[in-house]
């Protein structure tokens, strides 16, 4: 373990300076390496090696905190609290999600001074000012703080927000809880932004391929198993 | 338009044939230009392109008939139904769109036998299996349509739908009216796959280096208000 702290405050150096690190889940849950930042740091570039390096959804990553604090709910409570309404949210249940037991997504947003939402520009001024945003509620009342929200968003928008479950990795492994907690310990504001890498044959690019891509460009690559331990340690 | 009228026949052809299209609004609009193709016909390496080459949002646009009969709402409806219970949606109304009125999104759906959903091969089987699922509902009650699209698909997702508005391009001349009509003048199912074109410069491709983009690839590059005309045309 000793060698992986040191690879872990490396990577841990490497979010507070605004680069990119990997981040592998594990094999019994998606398998998948994400390439993600802080989003305090997201600039267009960064959508962009995002989208042509990682292919997959690009998106934010919240502390359960945070969410708390925006009233952010879960999509799937909030389709479960309205499908009297309409029904075909009852039909569509998310009960049988392989990996996981419950869906991480909120709502997507877009910044209310992007145009279309979907360019390098328009995501990277979402997540960027959603980071500060972050940063200025601390401290403010929800009900303020709710506001401030929405003067600067709109949804339905283009970047899909992920919520890390309250109990953090005491409960949820995912990504999100793996990148939240990173954050955490690297003491940076707990919002990032991450997309899954894409393999050329249809399915998530292998785990050597990832850690030879990390190698190729400088990234770090962590496994989720060894944040968990090390988000252990850290907390006592 | 005599020119124009064989490009939009060449182009249907395409379309009938699985091949992806150029589609640009209009200059007046978002001014993008989307790789487009029926969703009937899209495979893993279809996603592939459309993120490699494409870069944007890799999204679903339906019918307005097709929604109604699924009841598929549009998410905008949805929140503002239950904006008081989730007062966070009052304040992220999107009133402030830049190049329209009002939102396409409906829901983001999986299909059930995907895995995370958001691999190359899980993307394209959610889009096919929607095509087909299209076709199996044509003349079915509604009730049965809804209970037979809740067997295969759940959401929350990571295939955004679009709605086309009810009077197709007499209302909205975005990506997904332009698609739809296309698709039902190729008599087609009404279901198209489609992602934006970005740039290298953090914008959408401009509209110059999207025809190049067809002509190195051999593929129809199609203006909007062509689509608009020819649609007229078509319907008389």
């Amino acid at each position: 373990m000793g060698e992986y702290i040191e690879k872990i405050n490396s990577a841990l150096l490497d979010l507070q300076n605004g680069k990119f690190i990997l981040v592998y889940d594990n094999e019994s849950r998606e398998g998948e390496t994400d390439i993600i930042m802080a989003s305090e740091f997201v600039a267009p570039a960064s959508i962009r090696t995002m989208r042509m390096d990682g292919g997959g959804l690009i998106f934010l990553m919240i502390s359960n905190e945070i969410a708390n604090k925006l009233k952010l709910p879960y999509l799937a409570d909030l389709f479960s609290d309205i499908n009297n309404r309409y029904p075909v949210l009852k039909e569509l249940i998310p009960n049988d999600i392989p990996y996981d037991t419950k869906s991480s997504f909120s709502l997507y947003i877009n910044h209310r001074n992007t145009f279309t939402g979907i360019t390098d520009i328009d995501r990277s001024l979402t997540m960027k000012k959603f980071a500060e945003l972050t940063k200025k509620i601390d401290g403010i009342d929800d009900g303020l703080a709710t506001k401030m929200f929405g003067k600067e968003f709109r949804s339905p928008g283009h970047v899909p927000i992920c919520i890390a479950s309250e109990k953090l990795l005491d409960s949820r492994k995912g990504h999100t809880e793996l990148v939240i907690s990173m954050l955490k310990m690297a003491k940076l504001t707990p919002a990032g932004s991450g997309c899954e890498i894409m393999g050329d044959d249809g399915k998530a690019l292998s785990k050597d391929k990832a850690k030879k891509y990390a190698d190729d460009n400088g990234l770090i690559f962590l496994e989720g198993n060894k944040i968990v331990e090390a988000w252990k340690k850290w907390l006592k």
